[in-house]
């Protein structure tokens, strides 16, 4: 049966295996998670941990984190060129990027998100989380620009699964409010607005945005919570 | 030509890629970083941004981050089970393992390591964030053994490169004096316990702390920088 996507918003890191679904072209449904929501305990059947990405493959199990999640459709998505034979060069390149897309720019813009779980009152706190977000998230930055200097896509010669996930988490420099990434990092701007204009972004932002949504893929629509326990019932 | 991990110290995450190719059973060699001084020009070659685990590989590539170098060792190991077909539910499994070990407790200890990079006098600042450390890494020490509860090893039914991994980040709790794991998570110190048994992680601890080391892989010895000049001009 085809697998159902558990998406998070607002803006979050599962927008990248919308993505990536889409450029996959197979049947696949989503679940909408409001993370600000309390969660549905279909949910937590599914992600004890309440986090997105969450996956019901098609033999009925369950997938998540983000890296576990894009391997797995890259893994369906070879003869696309989402991802690369297991042992190859460029599987290592792929590895290398999503790794360091998650060591780095993932987790040092997360300095900047848990500063809000910070008491409001705790100004100093939040300051010096979100001064550490910017320092670090800035070095990384620079980095992936250098590597996009020289390569149009950021793994081997055409979109993958790594810049998938790039335009799901780039973003969140902006959304911090911590950086103005045209002005700082044109490399990385050009990157993101060429992939903003693939229909499989522009149909993850609707999908985000709950507006009219087109899909060039496989979308088969959104799985009810209903849907969802027979699903994992069975 | 064998390839040449990087590795640093004291107890750099890196400690789970040499465990990884002690396992492997095929030639390597190794080069030894100190995290603390300055590193040399021919490590900067390899790794622009100073970090081990890296790597020269079989065809003279470099390779970095930890996640992409176990995915490079299992790759070369499916015969030995340290890793997984892609594409199959084990492949996912080991997936999901690497990726939650790198997203919880490598990065929420990272919280504790980037304590010590703030000035000695900012105490509360060095406070808030192994307070940070402490509560997330909990989380992830209790679900890790929750895994461990129903399952001897971290994926599938032998020691993988997961189980080398975690034997290398697992031990920060304790290095950061945030945790006493054995009176804790007794199930995590258990899994720890065996895996100290194993030759590989023994030979790995001689290697950190310039001991004796008996090698039950293909270990090689330690490359020079001028061994690496000459591999890396080649």
């Amino acid at each position: 049966m085809e697998p159902v996507l558990f998406y998070g918003v607002p803006h979050g890191c599962s927008f990248g295996s919308i993505v990536a679904l889409e450029w996959l072209g197979q049947p696949y449904r989503l679940h909408r998670i409001d993370m600000m929501a309390k969660r549905s305990g279909t949910f937590a059947k599914v992600n004890p941990l309440g986090q997105t990405p969450a996956m019901i493959t098609s033999d009925g199990g369950t997938l998540t984190e983000s890296l576990a999640i894009l391997h797995n459709i890259a893994a369906r998505g070879l003869d696309k060129g989402l991802g690369f034979v297991q042992g190859s060069k460029e599987f290592d390149q792929l590895n290398w990027t999503l790794s360091y897309l998650h060591t780095s720019l993932h987790s040092d813009l997360g300095y900047g998100w848990n500063a809000f779980k910070l008491d409001d009152s705790d100004t100093l706190g939040r300051d010096m989380l979100r001064k550490m977000a910017r320092e670090k998230a800035a070095k990384d930055y620079a980095f992936l620009q250098g590597v996009l200097d020289n390569s149009e896509w950021l793994a081997g010669d055409s979109k993958t699964v790594a810049d998938a996930y790039f335009i799901g988490i780039a973003r969140w420099g902006e959304d911090l409010g911590l950086f103005d990434i045209a002005k700082e990092f044109p490399g990385i701007h050009r990157h993101m607005a060429k992939l903003e204009a693939d229909p499989a972004v522009i149909f993850a932002h609707a999908i985000e945005d709950e507006a009219p949504a087109t899909s060039s893929g496989g979308f088969l629509g959104h799985s009810t919570l209903q849907d969802l326990d027979v699903r994992l019932a069975a």
